[in-house]
């Protein structure tokens, strides 16, 4: 009898947004597997530390600094070997996944390597979309309002297209693609439609007009909510 | 000392996927509200039935059905009136909201009114958006995919551009506007990379394909995911 690969999210960051059904699996699994740096601690690992009984063997996915190469395809294909060995041998493995495992998450390339040879159950999570809104005070979207999830680092014309079109949208993965987006934002004139927060839900959250956003500082988990008529349900 | 009002994400349906955070904050409040229909059974309520310690007043807030009419301003007028009464007499008031309080859902139209006069506190929730995809072990976007999320209701031709420009999408809302999304997906070659699922993590939930679905028995409750790769991994 092999074990179940979980893919449990475990929410944006604030330790009691994960759910209770998550929390059950990572308690009684006894692998724990989470995304981790090359060196340093595993946010993931953080957000749910003070829920974690002891005594369960720990796996880090450590990910090699590799910008602009993802996915690092060599790291899933020896994290799936080393979690497939604790699952043929019966064991439970928990993958932990900041916010959502498939939502933009890494988890996905780990499911793609083993859906088919182990049972897989996936334990959806609050999402940074949603916890941003949350942070903010700004509805997402509304009635028949389209919605577009659109990652920083595309092109200055395609984010253009595309904020140009929405009615509400949530630009991730800011980092060093900050500059680009808030310009985009100023042509098109919706940059006073726009909010930003930066690690929302975690003790270091911050929220901030735009144009008074350091450009050099933004982190990866950032985040622009904007919507067209200002707010969601006007 | 006025109350604070809360709006809880309580989550898809599964009352496991509840938060630790919106279980405390609902069982610690003098006042439930809840959306309900014209009569019968209030959704949000059933989600969290379990987890009521007893002894709280509860509202319901009662949508006659308005078909292509919302929101009904006179529901929403009157209900913030009452949890506005129970705020200045110190009372705290949770809003339970099916999925997110802010990813289309009703909530936001009682913060609009409410946010300025009571201090209010939004908990995010697991959202049917990542609800469905987990239920549908369909990861939703990945990389620098875009991520359109798109209201069924749409005109067809709307839909087919929105749907023609993506990486991927979650088509909402679909109940009586099933046929022409999916006819829409037919022509854009895309019926084949979309995945049908009905009540995600609720007891009677399914998950069908495409050209199996009764476009006469599709409740509101359901969702097309589509990605145009098949899988987002890919």
């Amino acid at each position: 009898m092999s074990g179940t690969l979980y893919g449990l999210g475990v929410g944006p960051g604030d330790p009691e947004l994960i759910t209770l059904k998550a929390l059950r699996l990572l308690r009684s699994s006894t692998v724990v597997a989470y995304p981790a740096p090359e060196h340093g601690d595993s946010l993931a690992r953080a957000i749910v530390a003070g829920h974690l009984p002891g005594g369960q063997t720990e796996v880090a996915i450590r990910m090699p600094m590799l910008v602009e190469r993802f996915p690092a395809q060599e790291v899933y294909d020896r994290a799936a070997a080393e979690l497939g060995d604790h699952l043929a041998a019966g064991r439970d493995v928990a993958v932990l996944c900041e916010g959502d495992p498939f939502f933009y998450g890494s988890f996905m390339y780990l499911f793609g390597r083993m859906a088919e040879r182990f049972p897989v159950q996936v334990v959806p999570g609050v999402s940074s979309l949603t916890a941003c809104a949350a942070a903010l005070g700004a509805p997402l979207a509304a009635r028949n309002d389209v919605l577009t999830v659109v990652p920083a680092p595309l092109p200055a014309d395609q984010l253009r297209e595309r904020l140009a079109q929405t009615d509400a949208a949530a630009i991730m993965k800011l980092g060093r693609h900050f500059a680009k987006v808030r310009d985009v934002l100023e042509e098109l004139g919706l940059d006073s439609r726009s909010r930003y927060v930066e690690r929302a839900t975690m003790a270091n959250q911050r929220l901030l007009p735009l144009d008074q956003v350091d450009a050099d500082s933004v982190p990866y988990f950032s985040m622009v909510l904007v919507h067209r008529r200002g707010e969601a349900w006007a």
